[in-house]
């Protein structure tokens, strides 16, 4: 498969949008009459795979990518993990993009089972079949860059994207990531530069690697110094809305020509039924309001990008 | 249910034990005759659990604790989801705490989420119910403490543990953790002080809190710090024999009588059936093998605990 780098790329050219919508079903922020009550993690599950269904029914062919939260599977138990393949197989075959934002990070054998989990296929008796087969996942760098190499090798492998946590956007990220060493660099700049170290022998055509990182659009007076420490790098940039990051800051993200960063978006996605009319099925307003929510975005990101002189089409 | 580091320390007395048995499904690490040619998840999942099911009826009674990994379970996808909360179910219905090795690491409503799934219960519309229903679970810190806030809520309202990745055993994880910032600490020991920070306010009666630590036993020169930081912390050892880690160095770990740590081993225990007679049914291999593995171990850290005067029983 093509790098990871040039389809996420060409999937921002075609849509014309930098948005990644993410897919976490809460279910106690969905429309009440949907949910109901549910009586057992099989019929919750359900109900949260209709709900992402609903919501990348909407998006399809105006975002470039999704991103489940594997938690909100998760929480269904095994149930949870079967929506979660179907969503993801669903999404893809609308034509999207998945990242699977899980934050793993593990070591040696371990790292490589997740990477198979993730990204890759298990090798059976005739043959290897895919698991989620997502097409990037986030991961989390406290164990060390070796710790990362099994996933990126499963990534390079099989045309798939990483993207590690640098600069996070919650509200305590700095009690870690501001620490600065004897040298006055903070430690989210000692692991950008790893990023950056871990890209350099897997660029595409498009001048990206397939080792991405996570960057908080709730801290934008960083997004300089993390651009010029990872130039190659593809930026997964969180916190948009209900977190507090602004539309406005997010040009800061991106190079020079308006390339490398996607921002991403859940619950003002997920949360546009409210603003569709009563009454009408609730499947339909998830998916009605998904749609108008992202377009909504969408704008207010070109707008941003025009008053940037980033606009590139 | 009573405090986790209670029932984990009354698990040690009882078993006089400070095994942790790790539960990691690698099939190509498993007698070739019970694995066969899997050709599907859920034939590869099934063959897991067998294995699974197998060490568990091993270890039952010789050690306090069993520590599924989840990536090993999560690579057959929701069929291997499936296989792990049988397993665990199993195990704790043997009468062994069950130490679910995740080291998930995730902000606000998405850790919450992760805390239902791994700790606590999911509310559903006529009651709550578990999904894994592990006693404990390792995460990690690098998006700071506010983030580990919602695991660690979740672990006191239900007598749980949380383990947090300290200073981890694989040989690159001091790109990081061995940082140091400009007073001369290293990260691991800002992670240590945070760990002992989150836990001094649930302490059990028997002096230990729910937020643990994990220690590689692989880097044995800094026991002593990291005992001296965290007085409370239960302290999860990992990197004993595959790894490096010596059963004479786990002495430093624990406190001046002889408590507050647990060692951990995998490999070591499910390849316990290679040293079981050929010919036999290959889960009585598995069973007898991983019996035996542990026992010796057992009696390798008594006899470590004897030298350093800090054998109790």
């Amino acid at each position: 498969m093509a790098h990871f780098a040039d389809r996420a790329l060409d999937a921002i050219d075609r849509t014309h949008s930098y948005l990644v919508v993410g897919l976490d079903p809460d279910l106690a922020a969905m429309p009440p009459e949907l949910v109901g009550a549910p009586r057992s993690l099989e019929e919750a599950a359900g109900v949260a795979e209709e709900l992402c269904r609903a919501i990348v029914d909407g998006v399809a062919g105006s975002v470039p990518l999704v991103k489940p939260q594997s938690a909100f599977f998760e929480q269904f138990g095994a149930a949870g993990l079967a929506a979660l393949e179907r969503t993801i197989a669903h999404a893809r075959g609308a034509g999207l993009l998945v990242l699977e934002d899980t934050k793993r990070g593990d070591i040696g054998a371990t790292m490589a089972a997740y990477a198979t989990a993730l990204l890759g296929r298990l090798e059976l008796g005739d043959g290897e079949v895919p698991v989620h087969d997502a097409d990037a996942v986030t991961v989390s760098p406290y164990l060390g860059p070796e710790s990362l190499e099994p996933m990126l090798a499963t990534a390079r492998r099989y045309g798939k994207g990483v993207f590690v946590l640098v600069r996070t956007s919650n509200p305590g990220s700095g009690a870690l990531q501001l620490l600065r060493t004897g040298d006055g660099r903070r430690l989210f700049e000692h692991v950008a530069r790893i990023v950056d170290q871990l890209g350099a022998a897997d660029v595409g055509e498009r001048g990206f690697s397939s080792v991405g990182a996570v960057c908080g659009l709730t801290f934008p007076e960083d997004a300089g110094a993390l651009r010029a420490l990872m130039p190659r790098s593809l930026f997964l940039v969180p916190g948009l809305g209900a977190q507090g990051g602004s539309a406005a800051d997010f040009p800061l993200f991106l190079d020079e020509e308006g390339q490398g960063a996607l921002v991403a978006s859940s619950r003002g996605i997920a949360s546009g039924w409210r603003a569709q009319p009563q009454g009408a099925d609730p499947l339909v307003r998830v998916r009605e309001g998904a749609r108008a929510a992202a377009a909504e975005v969408n704008e207010t990101l070109h707008k941003a990008l025009g008053e940037a002189g980033l606009l590139r089409w």
